[in-house]
């Protein structure tokens, strides 16, 4: 079936500046909005500076600063302090540290229906929520979104998911993604836009649309789309800008690409077990196993119901003296109403650790368990070691089985629980009317102003390395090789350790691959010569840099002298940033040429700037000299992304117009 | 003068065991409570181990987690499973993270007037607030005090503090303090106890005297005493405690060894300049000084009182777009009692960042300021580097001063801010019933159940090294020579680098004195041979070891080698945790001799089994063979740390019988 009528089109159409709407096909999107937070923003700020920005051509455009605020040592205050001034060279809100995770946070301060957002942060889909075209990119992608060009993405096909009946007691919107979680798995909408519709709908508010929306990402899904209805204008009320709001829905005779049929009516709660979203089992199944944390927040349950839910299941008990009950509130607005309302009382009552607002641990800034203990969370990852702690044991569920948990020190299934000591589901009454702030966020300078601003570069804020193009001939090891679903975070750790070096490439590539490989970047060392860095391969299985959008994890093994990867298969999102710094994305033509290659094999590519020409045929012999064979490999590069790859990256390929 | 009928000489006259009471004769104490932080609880565990101990023999003994909340990987979360299997083996309160820091917890729920107290954090004596006698000392000290054995400390001279008038608005009880280190600097109270009276009292709260208590450790008092009277009935009440309560007063004729008065009415805000408590100037002197981050918390401002009038300032105003309002609550009950007050929505509604409630920045465990920007803090101390940046510019002062500051963005005068803004002082309305929760602290198990516990000692949890006797010939190089008051935190840095190893003495002992000298490890490991490490010497100027109560300023340097400091003078903290693990602390007869020896001159001491024989003159002969010349130098070990010292520490002797 070929789809139509979609609201998905609408938007895309809308905003079409280059290719055709056939998926599969590369287009461009004019993009309307922009969000960065630190962890990538440091890059992007960088990036505008190398395509020499002066201001940005965006309608909006929004620095956010909530991955690391531990301040551990003074590199984090530099690095706000760096974002703070680059936001006032280059025309940019600035979102100071405390005022929230950015995905919430935007949605309250500046979502508009049928706008378009492109946002480094792979949980940027969350803003499908509210009927915007939301899409998750790398930083470079967002760097030239904010400099007015257009967003370059594959023409994905609708996936229209009709939800139908309506919640039962103890489950909420967490328990829908995760169901579709568990029929699909983390790859499951891999160029695809999940478009949401049906009578299931009206049951679910905004924030409860940003929550499945949010773990689209989980998905692999290009973005996720509601429509903008009565929720969102009352959403929009509630934040006082009830004038932002336009109706917008599919067609009444839409088609979709693929379908699904959700009845909420026979959901149940349903939690993912370690060590990936996708792996998702009924809470019955396993409960009875012991807790030792349980921790409230993250941009997969934002809103100020998924908080005061928990402090009413916690009000007027105690949590379990063995567990951590941790409490991140996802915004200054959010923390300010559970705060009107009493909720915040009832959790600090009940035993909760109070955060600051921000990604705490669900980026692994603090709060990594110990080491074998379950930790549950309402966040949308469990990688392994994202946490902090290596021997994490790390579970994704909703609001009310972590409450639950945090009570009785182990998984409970929140029906079990509730039955057993006679507690109702709780009513809740929220106020209309949100804690609106306009002045937590710092707005842009006017244009007169900006250009007398220089960047606070402080000495921990390293500068982008010098790419070089791609070689004509490249020859070297196969340096890693991995198996399926590695995710960015296997690739460039966040965390404690990691993090702080955000800012500083060299730094940071230390970290490079040492969550699969120890000692990767020792090897890439040994290979390098006078000349730079040492050429070499990796060879990835499926899904290739699933999860963050952290383009890190494309420039720091590029610059330990990674040139190109051969994977089975890639996450959209970090094919892209591959490309945009000069690493060659390719693919087995034939999978079961993966099994052929080993670790320390040499590999070897010729005639490159040949067979990576305009309108030459995406296929490439790849010659592997350890084993005395080839195997034909495959591109999925547009001309121009060719141009960007043999260039050394986009940033050099622009340089050479 | 001597002097008579004080309530610091009742207390001790009460709980006498051993000595005379005559100025700097040792004494021995029976302790009725004692209180232990994470980041020395968990040694002090492992010497209530080593010692053999069945169940604690104290009235009450609480383990407090405050210090160390950040949880950036395994190893802190692994600490506090460690703790609080500790605390169900030995019969001991456990205060799990996020019930606050230690001592206004401790205040709230076990506080009681005319009891001893002993604790492994220097701030301890905040406790005097209710008449207590309350001694920050080393972890071992307190594992001894635990064990039912007196504390040993040396007969203070008695300094009877008059306080008069009343304070003027915009001017509190951290003025009171700060004045006192302007006055007497950070050495002006060692080896004497702070009696406060008069009529001034009468105006300040329980809290207030903490504050004024607390930051005795500041000007190195043994101890700070408060009578209790009103004031601390109405606290003991408002905790729902008041059967607690028993007045305390000196006598009405009581002398003091020392006499001071202060006029509350002359005082004006204060503040303590980088890098220590004792620059204190008047804050008028240094307005206009930009700033970038102030902070409200700690044991030194911890009162519902302190946040609730930074609360009352700050409320229906913004937050400079430049400065970070950090707000640190000190306990769940007091942070409860704010958010009842509505105090939490407007410090949030301000754009203040509501930590978790914890000693987090005051710790350097997160919070760290930008290099080079000025941080207003409500903390206790400013030493260099203490707050995680190695350029910090940390300044100390009240709350009224921070949350002025906050909004202007640079220091001011609050008296000048509020006649600019024609602002009235806030007359705040606390509720007289504290939020209080029992259900908070886990009791100790009962008797019969903790035979049967097992310590959970994770990974990073090493034991207590062992300590070889002294030899009778030390011979070795001076690897360090320092100047004056050279701080515990230099000597054994906590902050988010070192303090997750404080339960790790081999990886500790990488850290030490390496905010002095980055070397001083490395030479320390040059010298040593198959034999252990290498024995050496270090020369330290006046009130060496002050601040922080850590062991680990003993511990480390001596898993190093270090086996005798020569200084001018010493903290009496530091120079009893010395002795505790076997290092020699000497006193230069003439400090002039200071001047004569240079790092790296080889220092030699002979026969000193004999020379600290029980009964042997208090002093020795210090050679210096590189150039060839000899010292006198002292010692004020009695006989019972004599043989302490020659056995290798505490336990050692202790274990010899």
């Amino acid at each position: 079936m070929r789809s139509h009528g979609t609201l998905a089109h609408r938007l895309i159409a809308g905003h079409l500046v280059e290719g055709r709407m056939e998926p599969g096909e590369e287009i461009g999107l004019r993009i309307d909005q922009t969000l960065t937070q630190d962890a990538t923003g440091t890059l992007v700020m960088q990036e505008l500076e190398a395509l020499g920005l002066d201001r940005v051509r965006t309608e909006v455009s929004v620095q956010y600063v909530d991955h690391n605020l531990l301040q551990a040592d003074e590199r984090n205050a530099e690095d706000h302090a760096f974002l703070r001034s680059a936001c006032r060279r280059f025309g940019i809100w600035y979102s100071k540290p405390g005022n929230g995770v950015s995905h919430p946070t935007h949605m309250q301060r500046f979502g508009v229906p049928g706008r378009t957002l492109a946002g480094s942060d792979s949980h940027t889909c969350a803003a499908g929520s509210l009927g915007m075209l939301a899409v998750g990119t790398g930083g470079l992608e967002v760097a030239l979104a904010m400099a007015g060009r257009p967003l370059y993405v594959t023409m994905p096909e609708i996936w229209g998911i009709r939800l139908t009946g309506r919640l039962p007691e103890w489950v909420s919107a967490k328990d829908v993604v995760l169901e579709l979680l568990r029929r699909h798995g983390v790859k499951g909408a891999v160029n695809r836009i999940l478009e949401y519709h049906g009578p299931g709908l009206r049951q679910l508010t905004a924030m409860d649309r940003h929550v499945i929306a949010n773990m689209g990402a989980e998905l692999g899904a290009t973005a996720s789309v509601f429509p903008a209805d009565a929720a969102v204008r009352d959403f929009l009320r509630a934040e006082e800008r009830e004038d932002a709001f336009r109706e917008l829905a599919a067609d009444p005779d839409a088609a979709y690409d693929w379908t699904e049929e959700i009845d909420l009516g026979s959901l149940e709660p349903l939690i993912a077990r370690p060590t990936s979203p996708g792996n998702v089992v009924p809470v019955r199944e396993v409960a009875g196993e012991p807790v030792g944390q349980a921790v409230i927040g993250s941009s997969a349950n934002p809103g100020l119901r998924d908080f005061a839910v928990a402090a009413a299941i916690v009000a007027g008990r105690q949590t379990d003296p063995g567990v951590s009950f941790d409490v991140n509130p996802t915004s200054r607005e959010i923390l300010a109403d559970l705060t009107k309302t009493g909720a915040t009382f009832d959790l600090i009552a009940a035993g909760a650790r109070i955060h600051q607002a921000g990604c705490l641990g669900c980026i692994g800034m603090g709060q990594a368990p110990a080491p074998g203990r379950n930790s549950l969370r309402t966040f949308p990852r469990n990688f392994p070691g994202r946490s902090g702690t290596e021997q994490d044991v790390v579970w994704l569920c909703s609001p009310e089985t972590a409450a639950v948990a945090a009570l009785t020190g182990e998984i409970t299934d929140p029906r079990d629980w509730a039955a057993r000591e006679a507690v109702p589901y709780p009513r809740l009454r929220l106020p209309e009317q949100a804690s609106v702030n306009r002045a937590m966020l710092e707005p842009p300078l006017p244009p007169e102003q900006t250009a007398r601003i220089t960047l606070e570069r402080g000495p921990n804020i390293s500068g982008l390395p010098d790419l070089d193009p791609l070689p004509d001939t490249l020859e070297g090891p196969v340096l890693l090789k991995c198996g399926d679903n590695v995710s960015t975070d296997e690739i460039s750790p966040a965390g404690a350790k990691a993090l702080p070096f955000r800012s500083n490439i060299p730094k940071l590539a230390e970290f490079t691959f040492t969550r699969i490989d120890p000692d990767y970047p020792h090897r890439a060392a040994d290979l390098s010569t006078d000349g730079g860095p040492g050429r070499h391969f990796v060879v990835g299985g499926e899904n290739y840099g699933q999860g963050s959008s952290r383009e890190h994890a494309a420039i720091t093994p590029r610059h330990l002298g990674l040139r190109a990867v051969v994977a089975k298969s890639y996450a959209r999102i970090h094919w892209q940033n591959l490309t945009n710094f000069g690493v060659l994305p390719l693919e087995f033509a034939d999978p079961a040429d993966y099994d052929r290659v080993d670790a320390g094999d040499r590999l070897w590519l010729e005639n490159l700037h040949t067979a990576l020409a305009p309108g030459a045929e995406p296929r490439l012999r790849l010659h592997n000299t350890t084993k005395d064979e080839a195997y034909e490999v495959r591109h999925r590069l547009s001309d121009g992304r060719r141009h960007t790859v043999l260039s050394g990256g986009t940033i050099a390929a622009l340089a050479q117009g």
